[in-house]
């Protein structure tokens, strides 16, 4: 989802650093930006990694992206893992689980998926007109829609928020899709299944509020699709 | 999933610490230990987050539970992140997105979920019989029912393959369900739709290999449920 309209071609390229090029099979990353704006744009969540007191502390949180940065959010409070996030490295990372891959050996077992890491530090967002941008790019990404309909925040709500954004500069997407790669001896042998059982993510049926009183399910709601 | 039998109420409880506790809304935390079990359950991939050079890296990958054991597998390539992970502090998240919560307030916004956040150390598991048992623990978790069915590890892929261990002690709980917490003002006020999107995560139909010969899919891939 990006609200400014950005021209792909004048976008830098994803810089890779060997950390984001940490683990195996290279053949499954992608490199251009496109394949990341897909991810990210195709996920409801990500996974914030976080360093904390030496440890790792990895949590879902939302997010939204306007082109070349993403936006996250979180309370004020002292408690907030965001607080902990503001100016130190992070690693936020969406994926998508797109089947099980089901091979005739259990080696050759495998998921199809498509991932994006991206590392960075998290930039507390001060201005007023960012903050309130970046709160509009995230309800956007939550809710397509809704934020044209619903109250706008308070200034209670407003100060209550913290509003972070990360330069979508030093990341890579990984993917697999397809068959699985069986041995030539498995497939020969034969008697065992193998193929792809698709995981869909989809859409339920509206529910409304318990509280609300009976109107249409507007379509920004029900047209809604992943 | 579970391979072993384990009776509830002779498995400690969980040990929240600070880490395990940071964060907001503490009355959405569960502490039992069934709850812990049936996230990791109905998940398929979890979160792994590491500290590389000083900096967190989180990635997507496989699991499987046994009791009050969880295994993950990696590469022995000395570029597996599983090998910068042994012995070092990690986490562990797993998380089940339910629905999309619109509110009246953009504030309010929120998303039905619930996750399950595992700090600990990973053990690389070395004696041969328990390396096995957590590679059909994997499998099973992946594919169940699999295991019985496909051509077992070779010596090669056994030597390949990193089995790694981490026990269920340093957990938490957390979920939203519901509809939203309007302001009653809003909510007197009307006119704007408030409710849950159901987010559904189902399997599709099998897609059977290219190289596959004819044959039925197996009640395990064809039955398999979410």
């Amino acid at each position: 989802m990006t609200l400014d309209s950005t021209t792909p071609s004048s976008r830098p390229p994803l810089s890779p650093t060997p950390r984001s090029t940490l683990g195996r099979l290279p053949e499954r990353a992608l490199l251009d930006r496109e394949a990341l704006d897909d991810v990210l744009d195709a996920g409801l969540i990500c996974h914030l990694g976080v360093v904390v007191d030496g440890a790792p502390v990895v949590l879902p949180t939302g997010y939204g992206r306007d082109g070349d940065t993403l936006y996250l959010h979180g309370s004020t409070g002292a408690s907030s893992l965001m607080a902990a996030a503001v100016a130190a490295a992070v690693c936020v990372t969406v994926t998508l689980v797109d089947g099980i891959v089901y091979a005739r050996c259990a080696f050759r077992h495998s998921m199809n998926f498509r991932s994006a890491v991206i590392h960075g530090m998290l930039r507390r967002v001060t201005d007023r007109q960012e903050r309130m941008h970046g709160l509009e790019v995230l309800t956007q990404h939550l809710a397509p829609g809704a934020w044209a309909h619903v109250r706008g925040p308070s200034e209670k709500e407003f100060a209550a928020t913290m509003v972070l954004a990360m330069d979508l500069t030093e990341a890579s997407v990984k993917f697999r899709a397809g068959d699985p790669g069986d041995e030539e001896t498995d497939i020969e042998r034969g008697g065992v299944w193998a193929g792809v059982l698709p995981v869909v993510t989809t859409f339920g049926t509206p529910i409304p509020s318990g509280d609300l009183d009976a109107m249409p399910t507007p379509d920004y709601v029900a047209d809604r699709r992943l």
